[in-house]
C-alpha cells in the first residue's frame, strides 16, 4: 500500500516525523551565525550522546566514510593494526586497511559467533616492540547481528599502553551504552541512519587526545577525510566544505529527542527490543543466527530452517508492508535480519513477530501455534 | 524577520517548496528496488545535465569530495599535473593533488583575472614526453566570480593527446552550458547545492571512458572515494555505501524541475541573471571584481570602493533579510558577492539590486541617484 511501509532494517531507521520537519526547511547560510549556533549544540549534544569530552567531528558521508577517516588520521603507511573480522564489516575494515597499505594482522571469528577478546589479549600481549598501533573492533556487526564485546577488548589495549581502539559503533551509538571515555575508546565512528534516527549522510567521529597525538604525525594522504581540517573549523563552530545543512537541522532535533529521553531509557528501549524480538522468533521455531547472549541490541538475524529466508522477507513486505533485511553475501536466502534500532517503540516490534508469524503461518511454514511469537515478545516487553 | 531569509549565496543556492517536501518524506530502504527506480532515473537525468553519455556518480559529500574523487581515481603518485589557479577553488585543488603526492605545475592567474588559456597550450605543447597527465581547471571560481575559458583549455588538453582534463564545474553546471562530451572532458565534478537547487550533501563526478582507462592503473590510495566501487554498483542502479535517500529524493525532484524548464532556457535565465547584476552594480558606481567580460553567470562579486564590503552585507541582512555572501581569504571587506544561480527567478535579482541601492543610500554612500541600479537591472532583465 503506498506510503504504508514501516522500516524494520537496521538503518535507515524509521524517522520521527519532528526529524523530518527540521529537515524539510529552507537552508541556511552555513557561514552565518544562526549555523554557528547549530554546530555549537550539536556539538555539546553528540558529547554527550559518545559519554565523552572528546571532539566529535562531522562530515557529509556514510559510516564507511567515518571509519575510513578514523583509520587514516591515526596511522601512517606501514603501521600495523589487529582488526577484527566476524562478519562484513569487521571485513570491510581490513580492506580499508589493506587499501593504504597498512600492516594488517586480522583477528578472524566465524559470522554469527563473536570476536574473542583473550584473541587480541593474546596478540596484544606478544608485542613486546610495541608495533602494533590500532586495534579496529566492529562493536555491533550489522551483518550477523552480533555483538562483540568492545569493552574488555579496549580494556586490553590499554593494557598495551600504546595502542590506540578504533571503534565501528555505527550500529551500537545510541542502541546500547557506548561510555567513551570510561572504556577508553580512541576513535568512534558512527552514521545518522542509525541509532540517531536520522536519515542516511552524517558521518561521525570522535577523536580522543591520544588519538589526536597519533595525527599529528600521520602520513596516509587525505584532504576531504582530514580531520584535522574539521577539527580547526570546529573550533570556530563552522566546517572546512560545505555541510549538508538540512541534514544538520535533522541532527539538532533527532538529538534532541534523544536527550529528553535519556541515554539511560534508549538503551532500556533498544535491550527490551532484543530481548523480545529474539523471544518472539524462538517461540516460532526460529533460531538466532547470532550466538546465544551475544546478540545486538539494535538487530536480530534469524536463520529460518526449511524456509527460504528471502522469500518470507518479501512476502512480509507485500502483506504487512513491514521492511525486513536480507541476509548479506552467502546469508542471502539462509537469513532475514530485524532492525530494532533508532525510532522503534513496542508496537514495532510487536508488529513485527506478528508480522513474521502471520505470514509462516499463511505460507503454511508455521513451527508452532500461531500466537507463540507474539505472546513470547508481549511478555518480554512488559517486563 | 523570522523565516523570511532569502539567500543570495554561492550556495546553498534557495532550494524549491517541490524539492524540499519530496526530501521530507520518510526514508525508504536503499536495497529495495523502489530505490533502484530513483537510481536509475536520476543516473538518466543526470546524464542529460552533463550533456554526456559517460557514468555520473553519486557520493555523501562535498563539492571537494567531488573533485578529490575526480583527482585520485585517475591518477598515481608522482604524476605530473598542470593545475590552474585564479582563487580560492584552484587553489584548493593545487593542494589536493600535493596532498597526494602529484608533481604539481601550477598555471596562476590573479584573482580577479581568468586563467589564460595560452598559458596551457605553451606548457602542454612543451610537453614532448607527455609527461602531464592530467590537466585541472575551476570553470566558475566562486570566490571571485570568474569564468574561466575551460572549452577552450579542454582544446589543448586534446591537442596534447594523453593529458585528461578534469573540471571543477561545481558552480557551473546548471548554471552554463557544459557540455562534457562536446567539449572532451574527462572528470567533471559539483555539488547538490549549486545549479541543482538542492541543499548541499551530494557530490557527483563524471568519468569519461578515458578517466576509466586511467583509473585502471591509478595507484592513490582510496576506499570511500574509490569511484570504481560506484560504478559497480551504479550497473545495478545500487550505491556502494548507504546513500543520503531523502537528498536523492530530492534530487529526482530538482532534476525533473530543471529537465522541464530546459537546459537552454536555464543557461538563457542565468546569463541575463548576470547581465542584469552586473549593470545594476556598474550603474550605481559599484565596480565588478572580476574583469570585464569575464564575469560567472553563477555568480557577481563586487568591490564597493569607499564602503566596507562587509558591513554593507551584514546591513543588506539586516534590513532587507537577504543574504549576500562575502569575501574570502584577502577578499573579506573587500568584496561582496551576489550569487545568482540554482533556483533564482529574475524578481530575486531585481530584489536584490533594490536592496543593495537602498542600504547604499540608507547608509549616505549612495555614488549615482538612488534608482539608477534598479533600472539598469530592469532593462537588462527585459531583454
Amino acid at each position: 500500500m503506498q506510503d504504508k511501509l514501516t522500516l524494520m532494517i537496521p538503518g535507515p531507521t524509521p524517522v520521527p516525523e519532528t526529524v523530518l520537519m527540521a529537515m524539510g526547511r529552507h537552508p541556511i547560510g552555513h557561514r552565518s551565525a544562526d549555523f554557528q549556533k547549530i554546530v555549537k549544540r550539536t556539538t555539546e549534544q553528540l558529547k554527550w550522546l559518545h559519554q565523552s569530552s572528546s571532539d566529535v567531528l562531522v562530515l557529509a558521508g556514510s559510516g564507511t566514510a567515518a571509519m575510513e577517516a578514523g583509520i587514516i588520521n591515526v596511522l601512517s603507511k606501514g603501521d600495523k593494526v589487529l582488526c577484527g573480522d566476524n562478519g562484513k564489516f569487521g571485513e570491510r575494515w581490513v580492506k580499508v586497511a589493506q587499501a593504504y597499505g597498512l600492516d594488517v594482522e586480522v583477528v578472524k571469528a566465524e559470522w554469527g559467533q563473536p570476536l574473542d577478546p583473550e584473541a587480541f589479549r593474546t596478540a596484544l600481549e606478544a608485542d613486546s616492540t610495541k608495533a602494533i598501533k590500532a586495534v579496529i573492533v566492529t562493536h555491533s556487526e550489522t551483518s550477523t547481528g552480533v555483538i562483540n564485546d568492545l569493552e574488555t577488548i579496549a580494556k586490553h589495549v590499554l593494557a598495551h599502553g600504546s595502542a590506540l581502539t578504533i571503534a565501528d559503533c555505527v550500529t551500537s551509538l545510541g542502541a546500547c551504552d557506548v561510555p567513551m571515555d570510561k572504556w577508553g575508546l580512541d576513535v568512534v565512528g558512527s552514521g545518522s541512519q542509525k541509532g540517531y534516527m536520522m536519515p542516511p549522510g552524517l558521518a561521525f567521529v570522535a577523536m580522543s587526545e591520544k588519538a589526536w597525538a597519533a595525527y599529528a604525525h600521520s602520513d596516509l594522504p587525505k584532504f576531504y577525510l582530514d580531520l584535522g581540517k574539521y577539527r580547526k573549523a570546529a573550533a570556530d563552530n563552522s566546517n572546512p566544505f560545505t555541510p549538508p545543512i538540512n541534514l544538520y537541522f535533522a541532527l539538532e532535533a533527532a538529538l534532541q529527542m534523544m536527550q529528553e529521553e535519556g541515554l539511560e531509557a534508549i538503551t532500556t528501549r533498544h535491550a527490551r527490543h532484543r530481548r523480545a524480538a529474539q523471544a518472539g522468533m524462538k517461540a516460532m521455531g526460529m533460531p538466532l543466527y547470532a550466538a546465544e547472549g551475544h546478540g545486538s541490541p539494535a538487530i536480530t538475524a534469524v536463520a529460518p530452517e526449511g524456509i527460504d529466508a528471502e522469500s518470507l522477507r518479501k512476502k512480509v513486505k507485500e502483506r504487512f508492508d513491514i521492511l525486513l533485511a536480507g541476509g548479506q553475501d552467502h546469508l542471502k536466502g539462509k537469513v532475514f535480519r530485524i532492525g530494532h534500532l533508532g525510532f522503534v517503540c513496542d508496537r514495532d516490534v510487536l508488529t513485527a513477530v506478528a508480522a513474521i508469524e502471520a505470514t509462516v503461518q499463511e505460507l503454511g511454514l508455521a513451527k508452532a501455534p500461531t500466537g507463540s511469537g507474539v505472546a513470547a515478545a508481549a511478555a518480554e516487553l512488559a517486563k
